[in-house]
């Protein structure tokens, strides 16, 4: 199979949800062997999936998150409460099985597969053990500040895009059915507050929040480094591969592509908190249609996400006060929609339980 | 080992959780790779399975949920969508494998016990196929009507409550760790209700709804019915068993039981929605440190269950609009907490995986 090598050639491949499975999934749902939709949200999550899959049989056995890491310019101007360099101590740990995605992976049934979407210390592969799956896509070595002009050419940007779709691309061609996306990137609030902005259409204060933990000046000095760069690089709300250039990161273009590639390919993808969100709204100003095909995973602490959520016209599925990243609420999410697809398949219709429907 | 065969020697038998074991897990949990508790409640869920089986490596694998039945007398005065012969068809249902709580169950890795506390029809456990595990334990065929005098004797609603204990006691005894409450019966949110008002101290408006989706018409007849029952026979808000006698069920009885087996053996009781919190009001009524092993598991869509669970100080893991009861909502919580119990035991610490604390 012939894979697109640009966005424009992603977008063209993409179709919306097809609303007759939808449908005919509603009427399977009445006929459940319970009150009407008495399990709420289940049913709906389970009927999206008939529709996303084109089928009445949706299946979200094999799982995988795709954990984009990359480092930001901006990481050194004191918007984050961590070094720099934990960017790349922490892709080191999910290769060792030990950061949080890890374990909440391993007990979702959910394969992690980690992407070098541009950190700065090269992590050699080869030296990686425990079979765990390790992709180099270096964009850079970090992006450039925000604050100071564009985070990335233009090509690079659509670079990053097409980059994350063709990984997802290679993981559904494998089998897997229920996509997870994370992130990984020591600063990358600021520029996924940047980026809500812009194609959130609210206010930066808003939109802009502690991330890891930054007290009162921090928080000052954040917005300020955001407003500048929004007002040097006035990146265009119609057009999100300039959005993601000039105040974007290397693994927030990834992500959009993992949107996009489930849109693609017909699978569906569980969006993450803030920085997997940035990405989502990246693909969908790319692709309005993308949004049929995403779940969001959960409600982040982070005060903007909400926002951001609200524009893409999702509700979360958990809420939970997570504010990690890593691709942890989506994964955690994820066995509640395999659980909802389960019971959509399994229930017993009214007629096969030889129970009474209402009758009162 | 001897059980306990009055509520009083129960209760005798039940010691608050440890609070140093909790504040041990704090510790490590301060330890763990990824900013100071960036995983929201999951780090609660985790520290206070600690406290409860007074460790640091809390197992949460082995998983049950008790699903508790019972025909209500109140059910033929029109408080129901669905006809009284709905309970013994459900229960039926369960043990061919095909309601929503045996889908759940079976995806979140749970095995579903099923006790006929009390329904009208005799089911013969021998004729059960499948494997699946019926146990009849009537205390009656169907209750009283509440609305004209006790819906039970005193000493049933003990030996009610003493039954509950018993099962969950042989599942605990059989290496369970985790268990979950779930009820089936037609009308059960009418005494739910009753006893809600009672136990929470609020408006009978307030905790009265439409159960599996009555019209406006029977809304005020269940709330009439209520009321009188409420006044004839003036149930005692300091006596559980009083209320349970007077204006409960056999499966909440039940649910008591089990909710009290949980803090008798030091392990977790995922609570299920409005029936199941009815039961888990009964247990702290009977003991105010249940409540120390108790999670609940969803915000149910009835409304009085937010005023239930106020009451007994809990926050919900899920809010995603279930109303079915079964189990359903505390079974699909499990898999949140058996994550959290993981991530707390699998994640590493900065000093293992040699990350920089926080510096900036």
């Amino acid at each position: 199979m012939n894979l697109p090598s640009t966005v424009e050639a992603i977008v063209a491949g993409i179709k919306p949800v097809d609303r007759t499975w939808i449908e005919k999934a509603r009427e399977r749902t009445t006929q459940l062997v319970m009150p009407p939709r008495a399990l709420g949200r289940l049913h709906g999550f389970s009927e999206r999936c008939c529709g996303i899959q084109r089928t009445l049989t949706p299946v979200l056995d094999n799982k995988a998150v795709v954990v984009m890491a990359g480092d930001h310019g901006i990481a050194t101007e004191g918007v984050s409460a961590f070094p720099q360099e934990v960017t790349g101590a922490m892709v080191r740990t999910f290769l060792a099985g030990g950061a949080g995605i890890n374990a909440i992976a391993r007990h979702a049934g959910a394969k992690v597969w980690v992407v070098d979407m541009g950190i700065i210390p090269a992590i050699d592969p080869r030296k990686v053990t425990g079979g765990h799956l390790f992709k180099i896509s270096k964009m850079g070595s970090g992006t450039a500040s925000l604050a100071w002009g564009p985070a990335m050419p233009r090509e690079t940007a659509e670079r990053a895009v097409v980059t994350g779709f063709t990984h997802a691309a290679e993981l559904f061609q494998a089998g897997v059915d229920l996509l997870g996306t994370g992130d990984m990137g020591i600063g990358n609030t600021t520029p996924s507050a940047a980026i809500g902005t812009v194609l959130a259409d609210c206010s930066l204060d808003d939109m802009t929040g502690r991330g890891t933990g930054i007290d009162d000046d921090a928080l000052v000095n954040k917005r300020a480094l955001i407003a500048k760069g929004l007002e040097i690089n006035r990146p265009d709300p119609r057009d999100g591969l300039d959005v993601l250039a000039k105040v974007g990161g290397f693994e927030i273009g990834g992500i959009a592509g993992l949107a996009l590639a489930g849109a693609y390919f017909g699978k569906p993808v569980v969006v993450d908190g803030f920085i997997s969100t940035a990405g989502a709204l990246i693909a969908q100003s790319l692709c309005s249609t993308v949004t049929d095909y995403l779940f969001a995973g959960h409600q982040s602490e982070e005060p903007g996400h909400r926002l951001m959520l609200k524009r893409l016209g999702l509700t979360p599925i958990l809420d939970l006060g997570l504010r990690l990243g890593e691709g942890t609420g989506g994964t955690l999410a994820m066995t509640i929609l395999d659980s909802a697809v389960h019971m959509f398949k399994e229930v017993m219709t009214f007629a096969e339980a030889g129970v009474s429907e209402k009758t009162q």
